[in-house]
């Protein structure tokens, strides 16, 4: 037929998931639901493809470079969404005088990024979105974390597997405005900053020169890096700001719930995207081999970037990459196959009508079952029947069907039961 | 700030899912998930991406115009997929030799149609795919209706709602050749007798005549739609014919199933896809004021198409959106909303630590807890706590904290009961 093996490949950096990649992805799924749920998010959703206008206008320039842009057939300017919040903020917006404050809302989407390819990363993934809209206490952030948390303990990942970490926009202001650096060239500092770890500390010098820094004051910023703890940043503030002082509440309401263990002050975290105003975070495994698995913050201007009332909140977003590589390095066994729990079999089409009355009676009693389309020799049936996972298989001859009566064989255990055929 | 209502709007055609909206839809998906997992099947995904040179090989002419394709950042040409069977093809085809048949693999999938907006379409919509490949036996095409009328029996769809209408174009065909209506001009007959009920006889008179048959052949052609019962159509034929017996064993097989109140021969249905080689089939409201519920039937050549080792197999496409108006229109009240079980409050920041861990120990017997973010007045509290459709109530004061008990209200009878707040 001389066709070639490319066209049974998906895109490139899209993943297909056969029925044995299931049983992971649905086991994460079903941990964010819950840990969402618990902490009374309600779910909302919308379409993955969104209208370039409104990315354009709440996306970092970083993104928009990434966007899968397409026009559709009456040229309107649509895109396939690099990220949940802008669509959140578009149907906040709508109903913004209908809504309820605050509003925690949680989504499991699927975004689309063009990057090049490395580990970790695909051209799509699927991620937990936490946002808390129109709450100014530090517990919102806390939530959010304490959410995310929870659903990583739930597969089984503690305390020595990641570590939360923390640091605040509105601190970095300050700290920047302290060595004298004006507001203006703090947009393009945070930036240069999130790139430290993806790029050298050499090529983040260039950048920030390159911003417009002068040298002295490039030096001052990398300085900042050296601080430790928020005390560290307290003394080069001379006293604390408000600021500082919301992250100390931060780390003492992470006490109150527990979660001490799982959470560090790191004046390194910023944040690639640009509409983050406070408190930011980025959870990594403890070796920090992988790229974050997850991040957020508090962003002031939700809302009104894209003309709504302004209303500030805090989000968190959860990607299914590392998360899955995580638990593949740490050989998890999360994720139960979805096979079915019975196997009918039969001999010869007369055995048919018995063979499908049982199952029409076992799928009335909520067991999942697998009938055979055709007639097997039991050998075959059987042989079949183990390999497809099945816990127990059930193969009906002709003296079944005269008897009344069937054996019901335990594929774990090797067990026979009789059964009554009817 | 002069920005316009129209920002706040998905693009035209595609759905946002507020709240209110998700318990339906989780609803239905959870009935499509439990009714293919009864029957046997397994699930599967792949990226609503899809490369446009395969939906070009596999979809016909009709879905072609619809597609929504574009280019990505390296010249590639991508589409969103308005139909899974393509990408479904494709998978297997790549691993054609590892997989065992015949498969029983499921997917709840997005797709997307760009196409004249009208009752019951979007260019988006949810749909359910099942699908049997490497099977002759007719009880895969039972098996997959089986599954799809159990999932509308547990949203509490039973006969008086639907009905199946089956017909074959096996069966067509021979009708065709016995008309003396050459095999060429059938693809083309077809795709005109699945317009009917679209558009008017007079136009699919039209179409017939546009696509090369004489004035005597489409009246012929016609007048086959007059066929009421299979017995019909074997008279016309002479004797039964391999197609129309294997019609016969399917509704056979469905009354062994008990679904004989649930389905019905129905001549006029075709299917506008080009791959299905036997039997098609469409499910309706009885009063047919809907578009077809579900759809599907046999393909032949479903992995040959696009380069596999040709493979037969039955496929079903079951959309959210004729459903939804279905159960909308039956004043069906499906699904639950998915709010927090229980609302946690306080008077004072004083009060605050209890409240919190009072909500870690609620959560940590899984109860969905809303824990307040700030203090609130009680009227504050119990009025809120009522709008957001919580189970119960528990607001701390500062009394509770002294004593160390707390009322717990339960928001649908009243009733109060002390609770030790440790």
């Amino acid at each position: 037929m001389g066709t070639n093996k490319q066209s049974f490949s998906a895109p490139r950096g899209m993943r297909d998931f056969y029925p044995e990649d299931m049983p992971l992805r649905n086991a994460v799924f079903a941990a964010w639901h819950t840990a969402a749920g618990q902490h009374g998010f309600q779910q909302y959703d919308a379409c993955v493809v969104e209208t370039l206008d409104l990315l354009k206008k709440k996306s970092g320039d970083e993104i928009i470079g990434q966007i899968y842009d397409f026009t559709d057939k009456s040229d309107r300017e649509l895109a396939l969404r690099p990220e949940m919040t802008p669509s959140l903020a578009r149907m906040v917006a709508a109903r913004q005088n209908a809504l309820r404050f605050p509003l925690k809302w949680y989504s499991i989407v699927q975004c689309f990024r063009y990057e090049r390819m490395s580990k970790g990363r695909k051209r799509e993934h699927f991620q937990l979105n936490l946002d808390i809209i129109g709450e100014n206490s530090v517990l919102a952030e806390v939530e959010v974390i304490s959410a995310a948390t929870r659903a990583l303990e739930s597969l089984g990942l503690g305390p020595d597997d990641f570590c939360v970490h923390v640091s605040s926009r509105a601190l970095l202001t300050d700290l920047l405005l302290k060595l004298d650096i004006p507001a203006d060239h703090h947009p393009a500092t945070f930036l240069a900053l999130d790139k430290l770890g993806k790029i050298s500390k050499e090529a983040t010098s260039e950048l920030l020169l390159t911003s417009g820094l002068d040298r002295s004051h490039v030096e001052s910023v990398l300085s900042l890096l050296a601080i430790k703890s928020l005390d560290e940043a307290n003394n080069i503030l001379g006293a604390p700001t408000p600021a500082s002082m919301r992250l100390s509440d931060f780390f003492q309401f992470m006490e109150s719930y527990g979660l001490s263990d799982r959470v560090a002050f790191d004046i390194s975290i910023v944040r690639g995207l640009a509409y983050y105003t406070g408190i930011v975070f980025e959870a990594f495994d403890r070796s920090k081999e992988l790229r974050a698995i997850f991040g957020g913050g508090r962003y002031d201007n939700l809302l009104g970037d894209i003309g709504g009332n302004p209303a500030g909140g805090v989000g968190l977003g959860f990607g299914d990459v590392v998360l899955a590589e995580l638990l593949t390095n740490k050989n998890s066994s999360i994720g139960v196959p979805n096979t079915a729990d019975t196997g009918v079999g039969y001999m010869s089409e007369e055995q048919k009508p018995a063979a499908i009355s049982l199952s029409l009676s076992l799928r009335q009693e909520n067991i999942l079952v697998d009938l055979a389309l055709h007639p097997e020799k039991a050998k075959t049936f059987f042989s079949r029947a183990d390999r497809s996972g099945f816990q127990q298989a059930i193969f009906i001859g002709p003296d079944d069907v005269a008897s009344g009566t069937v054996r019901v064989k335990n594929l774990k255990t090797g067990e026979q039961q009789q059964m009554d055929l009817a």
